[in-house]
């Protein structure tokens, strides 16, 4: 597919363009104040899909956010290639930690990105990689090499746990049928080497309370002789986890999928250096789950991390006070095999029951999603390592992730087809962190590699 | 003395709206964004003293915030009564909780208060205190009462540590001679039940700073490999007590005061109901140090508390983030014997010694002070049970309290005086926290009451 590289160079900073235009509408949807952003990013991801060239792309509303729905269907007797994609975005902050503004977009080269990369919250994450989905869609309708049908679901509450979307699948399965669903939210190992991603963690996501005394006390006065919910949240949030780092939460690891020595053996091949992991997070030594492995630690195995914490004076200086409320936001990355309802209860079940007398807990669920794994001997897995050797000529890597993408299991309940993760960010490039950005050569290249894994999943669907 | 409560009930409206306008200027010591506040109020303060009858009024310049000197001087041969106060308040923060605002002062009544109380940041602690030495010095002038020398200075940096006022003192040894020191900066068992504070907690105050990897990571993909720096945070906070609440860092008890059986026994007899702490707390039960009763806990018994803790998202929704950075402030109480230099030192080395390799951990310390207890048979501390007598028709119970009042023990080694601790205010007052307020009837009362303090002071100085 010559033509393919040459048309990305000739419009390339067109291309680069038009996703800086994108990505300097803040689309922040766990932040109400960001609420007409969002619309307007939904509204301009409407009018891309148009010129890209779907003949029907529609504004769906939903509970929340709206969801663009687009397509170009050529023959309905062809397969059909559903592309789904999110252009809602995390919160920036912390905003001081920004080297340049998150919502307008630089071009700066790293190390990792000689060629540069672009600087914006959602460069990667998923504006980046979804508006690769649309410009390869120009591609193909502009040089007539389309050969199936598609239709692209782009949604605006991924960052918040995708409830419309779950609401919308469940109405419109018909109007989403597909033979294989193509999403680009995910990493690979490197830009020499390409990888895909078979498996993802479920999540759970809440928030506690602990209320003490009914108002903020002087620490002097009261200080040794009331129950401090800041002490007593710390307390809590330790004994979650014993000395092994090992969840301690009752039942939390009962339905936990465990791998085989084969499977451990296979994902251990995947090329990584620990050296270069601490030295890249400048930190002396990794820490996390006795008898497993970083790659495991991050990919097949759950966790619990506190996402934030805050109670008392934060201010300047100090204050000697008894705070009357603590609270924290705690997240846990589910595996296979382990429900996020069932997850939620019993996290809840337990915290509550560890509270000492002298103070009440509330546990507040956010949102959550089941985990995924994808087998590799599948025609849409096969399609697209193809794709991926043809354009950085060596095959792709199956890859565990630590992330989730709560509504994979989703599509495949509602709608009976198989996910492909073809992901071309990396790791080092921030997302949800300060400085997020996405490299100018894994954008380009996946808009390069986008057509050919149509090309071959209809080959290898006849 | 009828002649005072006359003079009180003829210019009580004047001294409260004299007070209101004190309390109007927010001077929060501990933020620097009111550091105007904070010197326009040292400038109210001087007025006040020169209205009031001082023949001398100074401004004194610190390396911080000036001390307010006063002094009037009737004969060199009897004895000086030098009176501390200090004008700067705590920040007031949480403002959602305030039902009026801090600092504009509003009198409503309460349970406690019938007469109505003084609700405002500072109205108790210690401008409303503070304030009440300000008019007795105007009454025993205009009464020609007046029955010694009387010297007053007054401190901007109480809350923080009262860093200036130590320099001030060491340098003005002269100056401030006196025979006793008289502060109102401390609270009595009820309005029915005078008491004189005979004993106050030192303080050691950190900051502690936990960073764990070079930037904020996505908890998806790096969750369970590396160190969580707020679960850390937790954990090592949790670990600064054991199972009985007792504090773990190495060599904090050595040097504890311990108090006999007897003199456990005497504090036994205080008026106190559980049940009634426990409703106006609203909390289920007590929590504290295994072999001590609240009373104990709270005074005689050393402490650590965090008073507040930060670190990650705490915005509105979820962020699926693992921060660099979690952050607490922690202080300590401290009991005679132990010195809070010690202390902080001991902290500092226990608290970075517990730190997992993978994060770093930063211990700054804020201020501190040393604790005091004072005798119950010196002129001073019976001169002032005598006042009490007169006023309230029963005498003032001694208790010791859990505050700290860190420059008390200073004045002893420096200016080779006792303090007495004569408060007028109530644990309800809710210094320190959200909707502060000073009852009226406790204002009045103090004014009353103090100028027999001179007058018994004299007399048993005979």
């Amino acid at each position: 597919m010559e033509n393919i590289k040459s048309y990305v160079q000739q419009h390339k900073d067109r291309f680069i363009n038009e996703l800086i235009e994108l990505l300097k509408i803040p689309s922040v949807s766990a932040d109400t104040a960001y609420s007409q952003d969002v619309i307007d990013t939904s509204e301009a991801v409407k009018v891309s899909l148009e010129k890209a060239g779907c003949d029907l792309v529609e504004v769906c509303d939903t509970p929340g956010y709206p969801i663009i729905y687009g397509e170009k269907i050529i023959d309905p007797n062809l397969p059909t290639v559903l592309v789904y994609g999110h252009y809602d975005v995390q919160p920036p902050d912390p905003m001081e930690l920004w080297t340049s503004l998150p919502f307008e977009p630089v071009i700066k080269t790293t190390d990792i990105h000689p060629e540069g990369a672009i600087f914006a919250r959602g460069a990667c994450d998923d504006k980046g990689q979804m508006y690769m989905h649309v410009k390869a869609l120009e591609y193909m309708v502009q040089s007539n090499t389309l050969p199936c049908n598609v239709k692209f679901m782009i949604e605006g509450e991924e960052e918040v746990g995708s409830a419309s979307l779950a609401w919308f699948v469940e109405r419109n399965q018909e109007k989403l049928k597909n033979d294989v669903i193509l999403i680009s939210d995910t990493g690979m190992i490197s830009n020499q080497q390409p990888s895909i991603t078979t498996g993802l963690r479920g999540l759970s996501y809440v928030e506690v309370e602990v209320t003490g005394p009914n108002r903020d006390l002087h620490s002097g006065l009261y200080g040794g002789a009331v129950a401090n919910p800041i002490n007593i949240l710390a307390k809590m949030i330790a004994s979650l986890h014993d000395e092994d780092n090992h969840i301690t939460i009752p039942g939390f690891y009962d339905k936990v999928q465990e791998l085989s020595a084969e499977e451990r053996a296979e994902m251990a091949k995947a090329p990584f250096s620990l050296e270069k992991y601490k030295n890249a997070l400048n930190i002396a030594d990794v820490y996390g789950e006795k008898g497993y492995v970083t790659n495991e630690r991050n990919s097949i195995r759950p966790t619990l991390d506190v996402n934030g914490i805050w109670g008392g004076y934060q201010g300047e200086g100090a204050k000697t006070v008894i705070a009357s409320k603590a609270f924290a936001k705690i997240s846990m990355r589910l595996v296979p095999n382990q429900d996020w309802h069932e997850i939620t209860e019993l996290f809840t079940q337990h915290f509550t029951s560890i509270a000492p007398a002298g103070v009440t807990v509330k546990v507040t669920p956010h949102h959550g999603g089941q985990g995924y794994v994808t087998p590799i001997d599948s025609i849409g897995y096969k399609a697209a390592n193809m794709a991926y050797t043809e354009t950085f000529g060596v095959p792709a890597i199956p890859v565990r992730s630590g992330g989730s993408i709560p509504i994979v299991s989703l599509f495949e309940k509602e709608l009976k087809s198989k996910t492909i993760l073809m992901g071309f960010g990396l790791d080092s490039d921030a997302i949800h962190s300060p400085n997020e950005h996405f490299g100018i050569f894994n954008y380009l290249k996946g808009i390069e590699t986008i057509p050919l894994f149509y090309k071959y999943f209809v080959e290898l669907s006849k």
